[in-house]
């Protein structure tokens, strides 16, 4: 286990925005868990943070893009949803594509 | 600007490895800078940081790996050189093989 050049590797992925933002995996889980779960708070409940941390990352994503990642659904008797703009889903995709881009030059990652 | 498929990025990478060791463009500037300036102390000049920092990073690679990342040479006139280990070479291919790919697969990064 002391080769570097064989040695396993996860790779962890930053992108750096022109605007100065930084789009990292905590932020790209929460979109995910927002598309699975059709809300934030389930989302923030999902990835055990607080609804006020979650929605700050959206805005600071809305930010960073100039466009919304999330859209919410008019509230009703179960309260509005929420789910992924085209933009916030063209992001989760294009990370996950560079990363996975990453990881096949890396190789293996660690069992 | 706004189409997240578009939008121009830079992609920063961090290899996590078995050790529990993680590996980032600090720590790889470092290792390039030892390469090239040949002492720890005249990286850690061009880089604007402690000598203590410095040799923090080196230690906490050595640990991550396993190996040593960096030779010292037997001190003389000069004083002692630093070069990088086969290990340490090996490392810093590998990390920016990972970050190339990783930056191919995003498009041309801003600027």
């Amino acid at each position: 286990m002391t080769d570097p050049a064989r040695i396993p590797l996860r790779v962890s992925l930053r992108l750096d925005l022109p605007s100065g933002g930084r789009v990292g995996p905590g932020k790209v889980a929460l979109l995910e868990a927002i598309a699975t779960d059709g809300s934030i708070s389930a989302a923030a409940r999902a990835l055990k943070m607080s609804y006020t941390r979650a929605w700050g990352l959206v805005e600071a994503l809305d930010a960073a893009l100039g466009t919304p990642v999330v859209t919410r659904a008019p509230g009703g008797v179960k309260g509005g949803g929420a789910a992924l703009t085209e933009a916030g889903r063209a992001l989760v995709a294009r990370y996950r594509a560079v990363e996975a881009a990453a990881q096949r030059r890396a190789g293996p990652p660690p069992g």
